[in-house]
């Protein structure tokens, strides 16, 4: 089975000055290789336009498939569809409906069109539009030399968009006698990489044209198997079958698949069970609560939560107890679960969730060092406490403690 | 004045599947642009021999500079060095010292070499060796066609330290008389790209070798102004002046300048005046709290926060009156200023920042569309109100919610 090749091209001055770490090449490249794509180079220009053209030629000319992000915006250094409309012969021209749909929100908005705003919509003459459903900017398609040439905004949520809705299907047809692809990815809780890849290990043995990939989406771990296959069933049901291998390996570790967070498996139990949740977030401040909400419809099971900072705070709100505080600190196994006591009473919830330790890097001591963090989950019939220890950097530190106070929940609930 | 121009290149399949993003590559764009030197492309490509030997020959027939990470390991997938060598028409051969180093800590250790092992530590013959601390396999440099080309291996630990030590100061030597650079980046809150752009038309017109580059960080935009001068001071001079300038074309849409975050910002100020905050957070969930945390040392003014999701909450948390939630709905002026307020009471702040809104997609009407949020920001003689609409998706209007937010309460801090 040969292999189309494709190239990704981002473009941007930004980029090449490293300001932005480039997260749309990689996200292209893995999008084309799950496409069955062999994605032989990857490039970089900035904004000037002899180098855009310079790169494109040669991308046309080696590449079979070119993807290609960045200099779409509304801005004089956006050049990417003037260079485009010049190497293919045509002029740029306003695509009408995206045009129609700008000047709508602007009206919504009461904005006025500068004619900056205006560059934004166009592309050259006779392209392939691919339609940008979470912004103003289109995409389009044009054939050039060999190649067939995709753009696309730099934007990742506008990219990724485009890309997946309009760019895929279009590349899957192209490539379409080759291999089919079955994929799953499984979400890793609680779990290190090594031990992740030493509970795996052998999984893909006797299974031909399968691969395994890891990736950390910090602090969860995340793991990916590709079948491939002539036919799309048969890859499907080899990928079943892996499924089951890899439930039973990783227990309740794996907590989701493919893009479901936490956040959201844990909202589908609750719902499910018709119970509701509270928090009280000391150290993570609110991540937990923005989690929780950014799914939508979590006002379904969500009552709310107490961000209590200070100590006096705790009591006040949360009724914790000053002797408690006093005897254990504020970052204790007995604070922790009056915490989540106080909150599950406080807003009349079923489930209460607390998280209280040292984020750092100040506020450590000998006994409790930063990255010192107790978690309790109370429920209808169950008290949990869990201790962290997590010597590292205040953001990862709110991170993992957010991890596992999910991960804890997600583990109750299944066994409530 | 010319800048030289420099390629970065990086080698390996994982690279272009998408697996692991590229961070090398952006991090050494990055060194290269602060030593003065114009980063034009960015390159990628596989471990294939061809492909890395024609990467490496149109970089050194373009650039002046390249720099390469990637394919130096032990394994026969690593191919740099061979072709590195057929490139320059040498042959390979052990670095002594790193060999020696190698033998020592594999001794010590009691494993056995293997020929692998000993591919690790060759160097195309002649070429200056760049000596690696964090590891076995060491860099090198050869001259080719116009350019010194330099090699490091992908490992980012080993990479950064071979490139700080011994390859930034052979290039800074190369670009010894080059220009010298003066950078600063401006934070911009509520306010588009495109009038950003508008407002600073013409910003650096009669000033020469000056560059104007904006950057999304949604919801903020980010201005960037590069000065290049012969001389350093006179760089930082030029600076200087351009920064009156932009200060006086963006007012208070201007909250910080290079890496200050919002929430940085807000907390100095809240710090100096001695003053303390709590939130009523609803359709942000807590994010606000979260970003105003993530800051160390934020509980010297950041008492605490209420994420008031269900309705009964507003009210027996914060005491929003019922008769308020009836006759204007959680959604309002009224209710966001009256959350505002019980946050300020209820948690004895001085400053009360409160959040209502409808983030979507369900639980919009015709009269309060999903994208409607009410802010309040409530101090010792202030109460201020603004209504945001963002027709989008969920997290972007909260997040634009809470920029929105905390760019108020900027204001109000810099008129108290």
């Amino acid at each position: 089975m040969q292999k189309l090749d494709a190239e990704v091209l981002t473009i941007g001055d930004e980029l090449n000055r490293g300001e932005i770490v480039d997260t749309n090449s990689s996200w292209l490249a893995e999008r084309l290789t799950e496409l069955g794509l062999h994605v032989r180079w990857r490039s970089s220009v900035t904004d000037d336009e002899p180098d855009i053209a310079q790169a494109l030629e040669q991308a046309a000319g080696r590449a079979r498939v070119v993807v290609c992000s960045g200099g779409l915006g509304p801005t004089d250094d956006d050049r990417t569809v003037d260079v485009v409309a010049r190497l293919v012969g045509v002029e740029p021209a306003a695509d009408p409906d995206h045009e129609a749909f700008m000047r709508a929100r602007f009206a919504e908005r009461k904005f006025a069109i500068t004619p900056n705003n205006l560059r934004q919509v166009r592309v050259p003459r006779g392209a392939d539009v691919l339609k940008n459903r979470k912004g103003l900017a289109p995409g389009f398609r044009v054939a050039h030399r060999s190649a067939e040439l995709y753009f696309m905004p730099g934007v990742p949520r506008e990219m990724k968009s485009i890309f997946t809705d309009e760019a895929a299907p279009r590349i899957a047809r192209l490539a379409g006698d080759g291999p089919k692809l079955a994929r799953r990815t499984w979400r890793v809780a609680g779990m290190g990489e090594s031990h992740v890849d030493h509970a795996l290990a052998g999984l893909l043995d006797g299974i031909a044209d399968a691969t395994l990939h890891f990736r950390i989406a910090f602090p969860e771990n995340l793991v990916t198997v590709i079948v491939r296959r002539a036919d799309e069933r048969e890859a499907r049901e080899v990928l079943e079958r892996v499924d089951a291998d890899v439930r039973a390996r990783l227990g309740d570790h794996l907590y989701g698949v493919d893009d479901q967070s936490l956040a959201q498996v844990v909202g589908a139990k609750l719902r499910a069970k018709g119970a509701t949740l509270a928090l009280a977030e000391s150290c993570t401040g609110g991540l937990v609560g923005q989690l929780i909400t950014s799914v939508p419809g979590s006002s379904d099971y969500f009552r709310g939560g107490a961000v209590v900072y200070a100590n006096d705070v705790k009591s006040a709100l949360l009724g914790v107890r000053d002797e408690t505080l006093r005897a254990h600190g504020a970052v204790s196994r007995e604070t922790a679960i009056e915490l989540a006591e106080g909150a599950r009473r406080v807003f009349a919830a079923d489930w209460g969730v607390a998280l209280t330790g040292i984020a750092g890097p100040g506020g450590g001591t000998p006994e409790k060092p930063a990255g010192t963090v107790d978690l309790a989950v109370c429920g209808p019939n169950t008290v949990e406490h869990r201790r962290l220890f997590w010597p590292g950097e205040r953001d990862p530190v709110r991170q993992i403690a957010a991890s596992a106070a999910l991960h804890l929940l997600y583990k109750l609930l299944n066994r409530a």
